[in-house]
């Protein structure tokens, strides 16, 4: 990254952005291609909603460490609609229980799902790392790292294509969390990258906004290198789920 | 875990603490197993070096974290100790001093292992996680989380041997960090066992000792999960170190 003194323009700072999702976003890494393209087994499945359930349950802790930094009422009202969508805006609402019926289809008792007593170490440090990541650097830090989600419409729409084309024991109801995600998505980044176009005004803030982003795609890429290595390559760690454990298989609706 | 109220015998405690260190410290990794019988390739030990080397420079920053809750100046001056050893007593002394001097074997230019640009974001949120929860938590579990100390001699000995046996590039010399350690690890786990012993008196201070272990051996185990992903499995995240770049053979002294 250069370190020169002069800002770049506005196109050229959101050029540099997308060109980090081009090269670094996780659609490129090997668990998503194998996800998508049908090669994942039912038990790898079942890690992969069990261990990001605890990055979504978090997405909210994230955002209100965010929220309680913004100045500007109206900021905020904007950045609230991310736990909104979240945690929804009744019982039986939101992202996360969204997430929670996907994890019941695949036959995880909740309350095990919630303890995240089974997840992988690496999913809980890389998603630790992101919420103290937002609670210790910038605003406008904070903010650039939640930029992956420019990237996340066309990941989200080549998954849910491609699970329900592979794999008989999802459908579009149990992957209904990601129906509602690209235009949540959509609104969220767009508001994101027009407030780091707007606030990066010298070229040091510029770089704070880029390296964001660049760790923001290392704790996405960082989970799926831990559930490969765990349940792919088969190297489960001491204390994180073995498959046929816990779970009881759920009939397909 | 039990949640009984019943608080465990000291004696019970240690045996609980030990067994932790027989099922899940990092001895039983295959990553080890591969460093210490000759399988790992020059590139391997060169990954493992370089990464390593972040852990190894983050530990008189958790030790202060930990000191800065010590109550006690003949505690703490106990706990300095640590810190010492660490940063040493003088220019070109200590433990990351020993360290830089194995990168420096390996071929690492100093300035690139000290900048940590090329870890592995595994190993960089395995060691933030450690370090937060020194900050966030009690001084019980902070000094508990140390206690992997206790099972560290025994490895030691094995790396020592098993690489002096089987890498022509390595020797005692760039080995020199390991000859100090296990006097060191025996003091500080000593200290650091009778800490835990005499404060953890009800059996819900025992309990958050036994997590505290538990969650520093995942701490363990996670850094080498991503170092096998990376390097071994040839799974190398973007961003992190290439073999074959930065680095320069050295003359085998």
């Amino acid at each position: 990254m250069s370190i020169a003194a002069q800002p770049l323009t506005s196109d050229e700072l959101e050029a540099r952005l997308r060109q980090i999702g081009a090269e670094r976003y996780h659609h490129l890494h090997r668990f998503h291609r194998r996800l998508h393209t049908g090669q994942c087994t039912y038990e790898e499945v079942q890690a992969w909603a069990l261990n990001r359930y605890y990055y979504q349950a978090m997405i909210p802790i994230k955002d209100a460490t965010i929220l309680a930094k913004i100045p500007d009422p109206e900021d905020r009202r904007q950045w609230r609609k991310r736990i909104e969508d979240h945690d929804g805006l009744r019982e039986g609402d939101g992202g996360i229980e969204r997430w929670l019926k996907l994890t019941d289809s695949l036959g995880f008792p909740r309350d095990y799902v919630i303890s995240t007593h089974g997840i992988l170490p690496g999913t809980r440090f890389a998603v630790e790392a992101y919420t103290e990541f937002c609670r210790s650097r910038s605003l406008l830090q904070a903010v650039a790292s939640s930029l992956t989600e420019l990237f996340s419409p066309t990941i989200i729409s080549e998954r849910v294509a491609g699970m329900l084309a592979h794999y008989d024991f999802v459908n579009k109801e149990t992957l209904a969390y990601f129906s509602q995600r690209p235009v949540q998505a959509k609104r969220d980044s767009d508001f994101a990258l027009d407030y780091v176009k707007k606030h990066a005004a010298t070229r040091a803030e510029q770089n704070s906004v880029i390296a964001a982003l660049e760790f923001k795609t290392s704790v996405l890429w960082a989970q799926l290198d831990a559930l490969w290595s765990a349940y792919v390559d088969g190297a489960i760690p001491p204390g994180a789920w073995v498959p046929g454990t816990v779970t009881a298989r759920v009939q397909a609706a």
